[in-house]
């Protein structure tokens, strides 16, 4: 039995987003830019992604940003909101648990002489609004925080974020990663106060190499790459239609019997937590329930380390992550794991367990009983 | 019948390219970060497309980073190169004649304080050695000179330049926008004296959305994103794998039998320009036999415009440009065509026919035939 429980590293791409891509590929072309029908025929599949993208966030077609995915959209909104808005301030207030995307981008920030804020989260990696109205300050002119974090599944307070900042400071831009949200939430960013929005392809079924960035009318950005003007001005390179067309496809479909795939996924992680925590010497990190993310589970395993446990559970066919997928095979102790108070060893020892909407609860089922084999097998071999 | 002489805007994906894309897509879908096997999968299919493409170039692997395609190239080659060697001077020289993506790159330097010098062209778009020593200053950290021309199909002499600048000031980094050139020539880097060098995936049947950059080992490049650290930290964000994958497909299948398809570009393109240039008030700019490019014919059609000319071929199902078709629609008369000289009336009555490896001696000879049909007509119906 082949189960992959890495769906938060990446997922695997749809058959519809995949065809469409196909016909891009090799039927429709055509550049975007050229003025013939080839070209015609590439830019309603670009207008079409749009329009499907937009309908699923209630915002305007011409307030989305095709980028080549999840770390471009992150450092747009990092580094050229920034950029773009340092006349008004040069203070940003981002979090201890976000991606590498956003705090490498906001180090590169601190190097121009910018001054970051950190916001610690609690044991469940969650902010306090306090913590947060106290550090908007004057000069701030950015917030960023994500939504679901990609590690622990902690669900931040968005929407109450929005409101504190904006209370505190109506000049700030906030800044929503949703990477690990989007498709897993309905997000209405214009309710929701959030004038900047990240998304990438790969996470939510689509392809690698394609995402964007919701930016609210009239929010200045500057553009991180520059050329022929494509997209407004905002992102300059031909347009990856095939790519974006996928996107598109990916998006819509996320949304499509929206409710009841949530509701399975709830079920399926609920099933396996309760499962995986039957284990002696397991503990789940953070929130576990509808207050959390429906995909994402991070289990502690007293006494195995991460690694230990990937591979053995790689023998019996099942998927995970040590830590998170995406620091690119660095083995240093994840900034998350450390931030909502684990002790080092602990960290270590941490697997993150990701589910799609087409894990079953046999899949659920499977993985809990090889946890429950290997780890007291693991323990007693690594004790020795 | 249905022709399309528009390659250099895009081209059609070759189905090798599509086939390895398709793959990676829905079978080996992993994250190469990831730990276990679909992780390895997936960073196969990244090391298996640099091995194809370095071989091309009889350059090392190491030296190959991905991007999201010959804009980001670019702007890597040009910003990247500057911030990482501003101590040392601030001043680039580049061409008249650059793609959109690296003098807007330059001209984004030139905000930041960098003094770029740009090197006029003669007649047939060719920079003069001359006028290049004399522009290399002690104070001069890179040149950039494309090797084909986009809308002309000139041929810059890479190689006598690369000697040129290195005689004058041998600390001096040389960029090269092969993106044209690419799969058309056999291009050396290290033999040449290229310090960096420009490719593009989607000119050279490959998808959109992909490119590399070769960073000749050693020169120091400051990355354009921030994140996870992939590419050795070059250039974060998840690997696009389906995408690389196809990108290493195409390099390696341009080629094969390359001599051959080359030849047979050649013979089209004379066969074209002996017929397109019997139409009484049709010039062909720049050179056009074995010293320009194989596959881009400019042609100036006195008394027709671009666009009208470009319609009147999409009636008969054949598609060009109008100058080029990167520019994203902006209808503003090319800088290129203007620095060979052309007056604006007659760079507003400049179409460019691009072929491929796959475009036939049937397809030029209906091409000609259509040429010499529309534009008396056409030149008629303008003048009254």
């Amino acid at each position: 039995m082949e189960v992959y429980l890495d769906n938060s590293a990446t997922t695997r791409c749809g058959e519809r987003a995949k065809e469409i891509m196909g016909r891009a590929l090799t039927a429709d072309y055509g550049n975007p830019s050229s003025l013939h029908n080839m070209g015609k025929a590439a830019e309603d599949y670009i207008r079409d992604a749009r329009k499907k993208i937009a309908k699923t966030l209630k915002v305007e077609e011409k307030e989305l940003v095709f980028t080549s995915g999840g770390t471009e959209s992150n450092n747009m909104a990092l580094i050229g909101t920034a950029l773009a808005n340092q006349r008004r301030g040069r203070h940003i207030v981002t979090t201890a648990v976000e991606h590498a995307s956003v705090w490498a981008a906001a180090d590169y920030l601190a190097e121009l002489g910018f001054a970051i804020t950190y916001l610690p989260v609690d044991a469940d990696g969650l902010i306090s609004l306090d913590e947060l109205r106290d550090a908007v300050r004057d000069d701030t002119i950015l917030v960023s925080v994500m939504m679901v974090n990609n590690e622990i599944g902690a669900r931040e307070p968005i929407e109450e974020a929005a409101r504190v900042i904006h209370e505190k400071n109506p000049d700030v831009l906030f800044h929503v990663d949703a990477i690990q949200a989007y498709g897993k939430y309905r997000i209405y960013p214009k309710k929701a106060g959030i004038d900047l929005l990240s998304v990438s392809g790969h996470k939510i079924h689509g392809p690698k190499g394609v995402g964007f960035l919701y930016i609210r009318d009239r929010v200045k950005v500057k553009p991180l790459l520059y050329g022929g003007g494509h997209q407004k001005g905002m992102r300059s390179g031909t347009e990856n239609v095939p790519g974006v067309a996928a996107l598109g496809e990916a998006c819509a479909e996320a949304y499509e019997d929206f409710e009841d795939k949530i509701a399975r996924l709830y079920a399926v992680k609920r099933r396996f937590v309760e499962g995986v925590t039957r284990i002696e010497g397991v503990t789940v990190n953070g929130k576990t329930g509808a207050d959390s993310a429906p995909q994402i589970v991070s289990i502690s395993i007293e006494g195995v380390r991460a690694e230990v446990m990937l591979h053995s559970l790689e023998e019996h066919g099942i998927y995970v992550s040590a830590g998170s997928a995406c620091s690119s095979n660095k083995p240093a102790p994840s900034r998350t794991l450390l931030a909502i108070g684990l002790p080092k060893h602990l960290a270590e020892s941490t697997i993150r367990v990701s589910f799609s909407v087409h894990t079953t609860e046999e899949e659920a089922d499977y993985a809990v009983e090889k946890f429950a084999e290997i780890i007291p097998f693991r323990r007693k071999f690594t004790r020795k």
